[in-house]
């Protein structure tokens, strides 16, 4: 019988860090050996998260030596910026590391001093880190160390754009992605933007140029398309739900591009994935078929009166957007099967 | 004292009609002679509208003929297509006609025909209507007899780009409108895709090429740019609010154009108009600040990552996206105070 | 031609300081000359209300000598004890007030006392208070100096039981009010209860036994029985929506009650009040129809099953609960059409 | 190895079906056999729920003889009424039969004539039925052939209280249960008063004497208090939300009843159970930190000011309150794991 593999959580008192307890206790081959929150260190977590009143769980301080004594894996859900702090004892100490945050997505250091105003703190880990989107890194993620979950709104652009600008089915030039998130994603941030009566019935968009997710989507879209730079606009809105993220992404198809070409593509791209779905033609993508799952939902149309392609694209931000993603890169990287602990 | 303008609104029963007589009831200048309803004639209002439990209303059958002997004006709330068959009637008697539908906003029948799928019953109404939107047409509808009500995905998308195009600020070629609606976009109508657990923790795109407030929004840029034709992406979105439209919006920028521009454009388009809010730089628009309102709120900002002008507005659907703008339309022609009932 | 009253709004940054605002800017017969708010004195309102970008209004600070100078009238929507220290100054000046807070509601100092911890700072102006619950008190509001308007759980309360406990048809004994309320009665408050996410998807009770509204409901309801004390159960909820209030409400029912007598009672008691509509039989209370309305709804039924009557009221929590009557009382007192405002 | 246990699904195409295959599809000891749908026989369950979109799962006919002969468990989630004619069969086969529905929870035929408006067609078969409420009546499920599932308000209303009456702390007289359900407790109904507009914003009671649960409560709670007939209140409400009940309960407390007594009980009763949290004192429970989880919540207060136990309780409707039941009943009447596939 196979040994557990022992995963402490950094910085559990987010949602991510609640869905990443979701997830990990059910999960059969994972035990969950430390949960870290400096402000609540001591306390049961259920002093955090209510639902987990009467499970034997506390926080700990987030004393990286001590803990990487007694773990395989550490899963940091910590604000961008304290991830890499944690990250590199830990992986001095040989533990495996995925981090949840935006401190390694990038590989540009200059692109991160751009859209964090500092200067990154560890650029060689830039090099050493992988990606983490299974769909499209999963053979490097079998041996990293390091490895940076993609972020929720690159997860639900990257899916569905990748494979057709692999294929040059689509043009790198004037992509247009727009979309909308539940409040989860704005954290468990207490702030007047984020109460109740300022939500629900509310829709806005925020950093509609120059949100910190935009040099990442551009990044991988880039890899995909095979050309060293694209600029797109990324606009997402807040919309009164709790969970999921809905893009709506515009393409100019390329000349040739058709339908049956588009499936195709996407069939081999995703044709074996267990987490992604692409839809029949003529169907969308809906939140509500993806809420509390780790898939991503893809529907595609083509618009004739414009040469465009329009996709839409559904995931779950918490799952497939942020703990479900890390634990399904967790799983790749220690043999695991893939969807362990994600069904 | 002036004799208040007697009104009839036809076809009341969906969620516009309860709006026109929301906003009728209080209206200093207007009194409700009639409210139709072919299924509901007879009954009380209350039956449908239970806010109206105590008001003596009742809803009638909707013959055009007799009605037309005790009305000045008559506010179509009817599905499309019905909406001509009462038109001419009441045109031919005289009465003011304000039709909510979309039966008289294209100006070309073949346009109307590869739209709704069948050749339009009265071509000629099509010349003689004008569209209802007052920041754009106020003359002519001081003086028109059939006024064909913007709709409410067109009102969110031209009034924040037509002062631009007509300015050659923004390119005619390229533009994309995303829009989020509230679920009363989709009327009072009883279908599984509308009941609130599908429609609750749900986003979704639907008709994202070929919606058939296209043509209408596609027309009156054309007409403000001055170009005979555009061809543009609109995506709409159902999102779980109640009432609400939010629209963005992206534009190529003509070489030349800066914000401070954008703002003189705006300044002299709508610096007078009473229910058009352009907001300060930086700030976006909110559907939370337009409910139940009859206002449309504008913000702006220019990418020059990718050179693109971003908009948003927002307005409410069923104020001025149709029962505001009927009454402000209505207001206009019979020279009462333009914001009459409307504050 | 009446000259407009002129009125104060101390207070006026919070959910019903916005609701008052909305009803004063449209009521014909007043006037707003000051609208104070100390943290955001000197500011334009809309740095608060986004709504009211556009409008020529300024916070000032709450200097209750220069106001009591310009005004006639000053609505205090300010924090309970806070209220009592503007009240006096105002009060001397000869300005009448109409109080928001819970300061003056109660006749009992010693109630005061157990409920707020503290000594009430003016017991004599409990006594000289009128409680602003024009459907009860509306001869003594019409001489009024000082007004308490009734609480929003306790408007609920009181309006569907007043008239069966003081026409004998119910007991005094064993009440039990079960109440369901929006996000907005938590106030504009920051706080990680209030967030979104937390309160999607989520009912809760809160302080189940000994609310702050509950003694004020005790007296009224006692009041109204013609009996020195009542012990009752209140239980709050908050649930998932932005305004209203659902009160379901459980009284024993005295020998000989029929529906009859109860629909009588309510004829007598409401048959002319343009702000309670009593529900033909069979038929209950829905927040939904009263959504930013002034009107309080009531259905009744009994159960032969129990020997208990079943009441369900509905008002909206801004509006009848708070701003909406606080303006219904001013307008009594100041002679205006009660309605003037809130239609 | 154990053979898994195989399950066939009676009437899949609602809500409580859906979350039935949710649990199902995720069940380490049992395999889905047949998933019937008059109405959708032959189609993938992809039509219905697209949510299992390339899962290879079909609607069958419900041929109960064809599906007999394959299965050992049967779970109907079907209409009442229909489920009896399915049971019948399904049980001369041998086949052990979970009844979501009210077909058999009510031990007499008087009360089931009285509140289903007919004679139960097979009433010795109501005799046979074991309540399924495994935290009550686990033995006498460890041998049943025939379950009749606790409904969702029952569930709620019965395990906060059932400890305390058997323990003689509360009296059995004047009992209030006043509930808050989500949507989906009205099934997947295409009905004007379900859309979402008219459900968002909006609290509304229903049913307030006489639901269809109210027998089955009451019968239960008897059971529990060890007297012949108990007459309660029981008033359910619609809030909007999806998922989640939340009951508020009002007992009268027997002298001598403290907290400690209060708490004691509900430790003998349920300090073993895993799937019923009684919380610290002074918490009350939440709808929030039950969704999705098959878990019931219970909080307590004391009130001296009218000598009542004031109960909280939240389950989620489709977990609890359904599927999930069904499921723990099957896994005790199977021997599995009574968790399984619940975690």
């Amino acid at each position: 019988m196979n040994k557990k593999v022992r995963v402490a959580v950094f910085g559990a008192s987010g949602y991510a860090g609640e869905e990443l307890l979701r997830i990990l206790l059910r999960h059969p081959d994972c035990e969950i050996v430390a949960i870290t929150s400096r402000k609540n260190a001591g306390q049961p977590v259920s002093t955090v998260f209510p639902r987990y009143t009467g499970l034997n769980l506390h926080f700990c301080e987030p004393d990286a030596a001590a803990i990487a004594g007694k773990c395989d894996a550490a899963i940091l859900a910590l604000p961008h910026g304290t991830a890499t702090e944690f990250a590199i004892p830990l992986l001095r100490s040989g533990i495996k590391v995925f981090d949840i945050s935006a401190d390694f997505r990038l590989k540009s250091p200059a692109k991160y001093k751009e859209y964090y105003k500092a200067d990154h703190p560890a650029p060689e880990l830039l090099k050493q880190a992988v990606y983490g989107l299974p769909e499209r890194y999963r053979e490097q993620l079998r041996t990293a160390d390091l490895v940076a979950c993609a972020g929720c709104y690159p997860t639900s652009s990257i899916l569905p754009t990748a494979p057709l600008l692999a294929a040059k089915l689509a043009s790198p030039e004037g992509v247009v992605v727009s979309s909308c998130s539940g409040v989860t994603g704005a954290g468990r941030k207490v702030d007047l933007a984020y109460i109740f009566p300022e939500c629900n019935e509310s829709v806005r968009p925020y950093s509609p140029a120059g949100h910190r997710h935009l040099p990442e989507i551009e990044q991988e879209m880039a890899f995909a398309a095979g050309v060293p730079e694209m600029a797109i606009n990324f606009i997402p809105h807040l919309v009164p739900m709790n969970r999921g993220i809905h893009s709506t992404i515009l393409l100019h198809a390329q000349p040739g591009c058709t339908l049956e070409k588009i499936a195709a593509a996407y069939e081999a791209a995703y044709g074996n994935e267990q987490f992604v779905r692409v839809l029949p033609q003529g169907r969308l993508a809906d939140t509500k078929y993806v809420f509390m799952t780790n898939c991503c939902e893809i529907g595609y149309v083509m618009d004739p009166h414009t040469g465009r392609i329009i996709l839409s694209s559904a995931i779950d931000n918490l799952t497939k957007g942020a703990a479900g993603q890390a634990v399904q890169c967790l799983n790749i990287r220690f043999g695991l099967p893939e969807a362990a602990g994600l069904i």
